[in-house]
């Protein structure tokens, strides 16, 4: 049997005669864009506690398939920009359910904008372009 | 020989016994996040030129090292949110010496917020989070 050295995708189960896995299958990922907003004056601070973000908040995001997540600070408006890739059914700001997020969110909700149960308000930002 | 069948990085130049490259590389990769500004009303055209990119500035990006690239539309502000991962020296925004940009940012200018050389008004902004 010839070795498999190239990059190709294989289909979910294929498995060498060794029985093992012969390459990683890429799964679906979506991305997702959104704003946030920071009250004025804690850039610094915002910016430090996710420095030291929770270690089992940054597992169940991990485990919940969101991906590359990153946030960008626009100094002259406040917004917070948030880009994620999502392997899984939820992004980040979906995951109300989940008891560590109920606890990060109301850490946050004196330094943002918040909705009544501490979650950071968030919207949606439309993709007008994607380059691969 | 026993088959490589996991998913570890092997240094560059590394073959196979058959000659051929067992695994890509991973490249040394930043991300860059920018603001840009639409005028008002311009968001469908915006997107309708940006679906029909043409070919040899999509091939220019690509060969300058820019992947992952996505432009996000905020409708209440106008603002365009530019992500990007640059794997060269380059991003889009620093392309201003080839022929082919010129020409993209020359007939984009009716649409955008613009410098005196037609390049967009373009405002890096500052990553306060990223988790992989």
């Amino acid at each position: 049997m010839a070795l498999m050295d190239d990059n190709r995708e294989v289909p979910l189960g294929l498995k060498s005669q060794q029985g093992n896995y012969l390459h990683k299958v890429k799964k679906i990922m979506k991305r997702f864009a959104f704003k946030m907003f920071l009250k004025p004056g804690f850039e610094e601070e915002y910016e430090k506690r996710h420095a030291a973000l929770w270690p089992e908040l940054k597992k169940q995001i991990k485990e919940a398939g969101v991906k590359n997540y990153s946030i960008y600070w626009d100094k002259e408006t406040n917004i917070l920009f948030g880009y994620q890739e999502i392997e899984g059914e939820q992004s980040s700001q979906d995951m109300g359910a989940d008891e560590i997020t109920q606890k990060w969110w109301a850490y946050m909700a004196d330094i943002m904008e918040t909705n009544p149960d501490n979650s950071p308000v968030t919207i949606p930002i439309k993709e007008v372009f994607h380059l691969d």
